[in-house]
C-alpha cells in the first residue's frame, strides 16, 4: 500500500512489510523499556515521547519516528542493519516486516500481552488501529449518525467497526469491487454503492441517499478522486471527512472553498 | 465584499448593503416576536428556527435562511419589496441595508438592547461577529498558542481581537497594505507580515518564524491563493485553519492531500 504510491525517493534493494507481530530476540545498548521474550507490535509510526508532538494529545506525528517511506536506514546512526554478500539491504517505514527477523527503533514497537496470539493481533498494527482510529479518535460520529467509508479494504473495514461502535445508524461503504459487499456487512457496513453503477459523481449519489450528505467520511483508498468526493459527500452545516488513504506525490486535493464556507471540515 | 466575488448571477437593479443598525418600522402579519420600536441587527444568514441547521449547534447555515448573493426577493413571496416608478429593484443578501427603509425576514434580524448606540453595534451585524465568531467558535485558539490572520480589514482585525480575547501568544498579521499595520496592533496583531518583502511563499515564511508553522490560521480576504497560504501554514500535527472570505465562484482550493495526512485540519 506503502510502496506503491507514486512519487517515492526509495533506496533500494530494501525489506519491504510494515504490519506484523513478534516476539524481543535482543535489545540495544541503553534499551530499557524492552528485554528478550517481550511480545511486540512493530509501529510505524513510533513515538519518541519527547517531541512536541509526542507530548500533545492532538498530534501522533512524531519529529523523529514519523512515517517516512523514502528513508530506508536507522535513525540513529542513518546505516541499514540488513546485508547480503556484504551488500546493504535498506529498511521500509522503520519496520521491515516481510523477514524473519528485523531491527526497530525502540520507539517503534508496542509490547503487549503474551497471550495475544500474534498471528491475529498482528493486524492491530496497521490496519485495525489506522481505520478504528481515523473513525472514533478523529471523525467522532455522533449515535445515529450516517458514516460513509471509501474503500472497504482492511483499513475500510475497521473504520467501519469504528463507526459501529461509535453507534451511528446508517454506515455506507463505498467500493470499486462488489464482491467486498457481502464481507463489508460483516464489520458494521448497513448499505454498499459501487460508483460504477452510477451515472453522477458518487458524492451526489450520496447526498441523496442521505438528505444532502452524511454526517462524517472516511477515505481510505488513497485515490485522490475519492478523497474529493469523500469530503463533497457530508452534509453543510457540520459535516466531517477524514483522509486515511495514502496520497501519490503528485497528486492535488481540490474543491471549491465554498464548500468550507458551507461549515464543512476536512481532516 | 459579497457583491465583488466573481461569478454570481443576481438579479438587477438591486439594493446593495448587509451590516447596519435600525429601529422597527412595521412588522408583517403573524410576526409576533418583534414590535415597531424595537431596535435591531440585520442578519443576511437568518435562522428560521425549524430546520435541521437551525436545531443543530455545529452550523448556522439556516436551509431557508442562509446566505445567498444572487437571490433578490423575499422568500415568502419571491416578489421584491422595492420598486421605483413601478419598476421592481431587487433585495441583496436579504438586507438591502444601503436604504433608510428596508425589509427584512423576521428571522433575518436580531432585537438588540436599545441603549446601545446604533452607528457603533451596526459593525457587529457582520464585521466583528464574523471574525470574532471565525476565531473564537471555529479555530478556537488555546491559551498562550500562536494565530496567523490574512488580511487586516474589519473582519481580520475582529479575528485577531478574538486571538487577543483567547490569549493567543503571538498574533500574525499578514496583508499586502502595509498602511494597515500600525492600526491592526491595536487589535491584537503582534507581528506583521507582508507578502511582498518575501521571495518565498508567505506558508514558508510563516513556519520559519514559528518553528514549523502557527497553531491556528484565520483567512479573511477571499484570495483562493491566500486560503491555500493560510491552510499550509498551520503547523503539521495539530494545525487548524479556517476559511471565512468568500471566494470566487469558480476558485479552486487546492493542496496536496498529505498536507491532511499530516494532521492539519481545514474548515
Amino acid at each position: 500500500y506503502f510502496w506503491e504510491a507514486k512519487g517515492q525517493t526509495p533506496l533500494f534493494p530494501r525489506i519491504f512489510g510494515h504490519e506484523a507481530g513478534g516476539i524481543v530476540e535482543t535489545v540495544g545498548e541503553g534499551v530499557t523499556e524492552l528485554q528478550p521474550g517481550d511480545h511486540v507490535l512493530p509501529i510505524f509510526t513510533g513515538e519518541c515521547k519527547e517531541c512536541r508532538h509526542c507530548k500533545s494529545s492532538e498530534s501522533n506525528m512524531c519529529d523523529l519516528l514519523r512515517i517516512n517511506t523514502d528513508r530506508g536506514v536507522m535513525i540513529g546512526d542513518g546505516k541499514t542493519r540488513f546485508f547480503k554478500n556484504g551488500q546493504p539491504i535498506y529498511h521500509f517505514l522503520g519496520t521491515s516486516t516481510f523477514s524473519e527477523y528485523t531491527v526497530l527503533h525502540v520507539g517503534c514497537v508496542a509490547k503487549i500481552n503474551p497471550e495475544a496470539p500474534l498471528g491475529k493481533v498482528c493486524v492491530l498494527s496497521c490496519g485495525i488501529s489506522t481505520g478504528l482510529g481515523a473513525t472514533l479518535n478523529v471523525a467522532k460520529p455522533t449515535k445515529g449518525s450516517t458514516v460513509a467509508i471509501f474503500g472497504l479494504g482492511a483499513v475500510g473495514l475497521a473504520a467501519a467497526e469504528g463507526a459501529r461502535m461509535a453507534g451511528a445508524s446508517r454506515i455506507i461503504g463505498i467500493d470499486l469491487n462488489p464482491s467486498r459487499f457481502n464481507e463489508a456487512k460483516k464489520f458494521g457496513i448497513t448499505e454498499c454503492v459501487n460508483p460504477k453503477d452510477h451515472n453522477k459523481p458518487i458524492q451526489e449519489v450520496l447526498a441523496e441517499m442521505t438528505d444532502g450528505g452524511v454526517d462524517r467520511s472516511v477515505e481510505c483508498t488513497g485515490n485522490v478522486n475519492a478523497m474529493i468526493s469523500a469530503f463533497e459527500c457530508v452534509h453543510d452545516g457540520w459535516g466531517v471527512a477524514v483522509l486515511v488513504g495514502v496520497p501519490n506525490k503528485d497528486d492535488a486535493f481540490k474543491t471549491h472553498p465554498v464548500n468550507l464556507l458551507n461549515g464543512r471540515t476536512l481532516k
